[in-house]
């Protein structure tokens, strides 16, 4: 075994902080596993509350660990530090303002609540003397909410950028690299366990966005709505796309994307190609990553897994250490930071990636060219690879970088012609 | 339960804490210009010492700032934290002792103080129940320090991995990219300032194994001195490797790495294969990565910019953020964590990867074999591309996984061959 040092004095212990876990699902379980390893740490598990609690028990939790399906009694117990993982907005909201009025700390892992209501939340905990935590809501094996508030915080941030949705991130690395459809590589995610028999929070990135606006808030010191923010669905994304993305050196990925530029907050959730050798491009099956940049740091990377119940414990219980540490040594958690309320855009000026799919004639590319022009938008490539069906023949013209409101409304003049098939997939080029 | 009292709205302002600057250099110049941009924050500039101080003065320095040549001086001011920036051993480590007796903070960017004195100096900072924190002295750019005790503090590390010297990463990646020889990549990083006239302790490893000595600190709660992890130099690897390590999906990288097993510390810096399309095989120029390993949250990857003045001074500025937070708190610093000191060890299991520079003649994979197999080591694979100089021909000889320490005897017979014109250059094969 490695030898402790001997002249190290011995040090007080400090006092622990009682911890109230609601919620005994997956994360729960190993963060309770995790607290009951470290008997002498600062942290000891006094509650656990959850339904139908009596099948819930586990032998290798202390005795005195006290059971329950009332959230209620939890509230009113002597506990220091509720964590909440029954995710969800009721009876979730109710209890987190519950437990913060009453002056206990909260630990929380649910990104709906924190993306919808993180603001109040925060300035609630501050007015009453404790502290809200959620580094486990975004990316939970990716300790980026933790780095914001320690080591980039003396920089000044204006972009993030995320791969922050594992089942997309699946989906869409399946697909490149087996080429197979997308309605086959979401059976796969789904036959996996990688994705719910509705997976529309995913694959339409609600979720992705609801992660985004939490990094805004944390990041950019931004208050912003999920529902501001513009989400495009992966599901008009296929094979094709994958072949041409190839012979722009490109692969594709869900990008999250929040950059604050004066007023206005740029942001947008949504399938984009990004290069096969950028750090967003080798970002494989379920992991997740963030890159934030900054005036002076530039840009920094975190990847790691996105989810799983052993990451996103690891998250709930290093905020469990921070805010004991803030306990036991008495201090005062620090204001909430001013918040700005930029007004939201998904304008972005980048270059674009259009594909068609149409039943193939002269003229098509004619046609197509002369609608761009009178929108005085750039051709920068057309390609089309041989071998395709020529009834529904996919093809693609790469744009100059313009503006998204620019190109709407010849993206809908395009899709209404009378050989396109399906309107044209329009996803932006990231750099 | 120590509980902040909940009578606190609103907050009354946080008095600023005084900060002197020892260094007024590339790194100090940024820190200095960022606290005056924010002059409302919890820090102000107080003191700035250097040599030859009135050649340094800026305009943009308030005129309330003190500038001195002398850091006695600083040390009985009234200065809350001392932000040593000077570098090396001595006068920095009578600065950083002499500051922390006297009760003052210190935030500091030296590896070379940190790495031998770290421990001691964490000891000194928690019985003067002051603090030091140095999350700038590795990968400047790279917030790992802070996160190892914030977000991945609830975790138990047992494996930490880097790309920690920029000037390796960029000479190894120019060496990749160009094919040129080993000599070219040197002086292309020199002209380009990358690499100093002087470049040993970049090359041979030193630079690097003072940064893992502290991750190991840090990050595994290891008292571990830099000399005692060995460090192999890159100037053997020449542009022929990375032809070879391509025909096995390799790079070149230099990897310092340390794996905590039991009572024993794997540890070892120097160039490795890795896989080309691995997140070290991504790195390139004179970025830095890290990856963690722990028990429950798997591998993290933390990626940015290594050295620089800009993103080493974001590192000072979290550091200096963090400390004042504790300063207007009144918070006590936690005591140190409990250290280990576990015997060090290079004696690495891996699969190898052996160039030989041989004069052609019949018989010498023979020759090779035999040693080999006398050794009872097995040989994965046998590479010899053709195309090269039969009088000074390189081939490459694989091995199966076997400890460093049952190779190192073959690797002395083989080496001693009449036709081998070169030492065997053996590189660890990571996976």
């Amino acid at each position: 075994m490695p030898k402790a040092d001997s002249n190290s004095d011995p040090l007080p212990a400090a006092k622990s902080c009682r911890v109230a876990l609601i919620g005994f699902g997956t994360v729960g379980r190993v963060v309770a596993k995790i607290l009951c390893e470290r008997p002498h740490g600062p942290l000891r598990l006094a509650h656990i509350c959850n339904r139908n609690v009596e099948r819930k028990k586990q032998s290798w939790v202390p005795k005195d660990v006290i059971w329950t399906e009332d959230f209620q009694s939890v509230l009113t117990s002597n506990a220091d530090i509720v964590v909440e993982l029954i995710g969800g907005l009721a009876p979730a909201e109710q209890i987190v303002r519950g437990a913060l009025q009453a002056g206990k700390s909260v630990v929380t892992a649910n990104k709906q609540l924190i993306a919808r209501h993180g603001p109040d939340l925060l300035q609630l905990a501050s007015s009453r003397g404790c502290q809200i935590e959620f580094g486990a809501s975004v990316a939970g094996g990716v300790p980026v909410l933790p780095a914001l508030r320690t080591g980039l915080c003396g920089d000044r941030l204006h972009g993030i950028a995320g791969i922050l949705n594992g089942t997309c991130n699946y989906i869409l690395s399946r697909i490149e690299n087996a080429r197979i459809p997308f309605s086959e590589a979401l059976e796969e995610a789904q036959a996996r366990g990688y994705a719910e028999a509705d997976a529309s929070e995913d694959l339409d990135g609600g979720d992705a966005r609801a992660k985004l606006a939490i990094l805004a808030l944390a990041g950019l010191q931004t208050r912003v709505t999920p529902e501001s923010i513009r989400a495009r669905t992966i599901r008009t994304v296929d094979a094709v796309d994958f072949d041409y993305a190839a012979e722009l050196n490109c692969t594709i990925r869900q990008i999250s994307r929040a950059d604050l530029q004066e007023a206005a907050l740029f942001a947008e959730v949504g399938p984009s190609l990004v290069p096969a050798i950028s750090p967003f491009g080798r970002v494989q099956n379920n992991q997740n990553m963030v890159l934030t940049t900054g005036k002076y740091g530039g840009d920094v990377a975190f990847l790691g897994a996105g989810a799983g119940g052993d990451p996103t414990a690891v998250a709930v219980v290093s905020d469990l250490l921070f805010v004991a540490q803030n306990l036991s040594t008495g201090s005062r958690p620090q204001p909430p930071q001013q918040l700005s309320t930029p007004k939201v855009s998904c304008d972005f000026e980048t270059p674009w990636y259009l594909r068609f799919l149409v039943r193939d004639r002269p003229g098509i590319v004619a046609k197509l060219a002369a609608i761009l022009a009178a929108h005085h938008l750039n051709i920068d490539s057309v390609l089309q690879k041989p071998g395709y069906d020529k009834t529904a023949l996919p093809f693609v013209i790469t744009l100059e970088p313009c503006r998204d409101s620019l190109l709407h409304p010849a993206l809908e003049e395009m899709s209404a012609l009378d050989f396109a098939i399906k309107p044209c997939l329009c996803l932006p080029i990231l750099r």
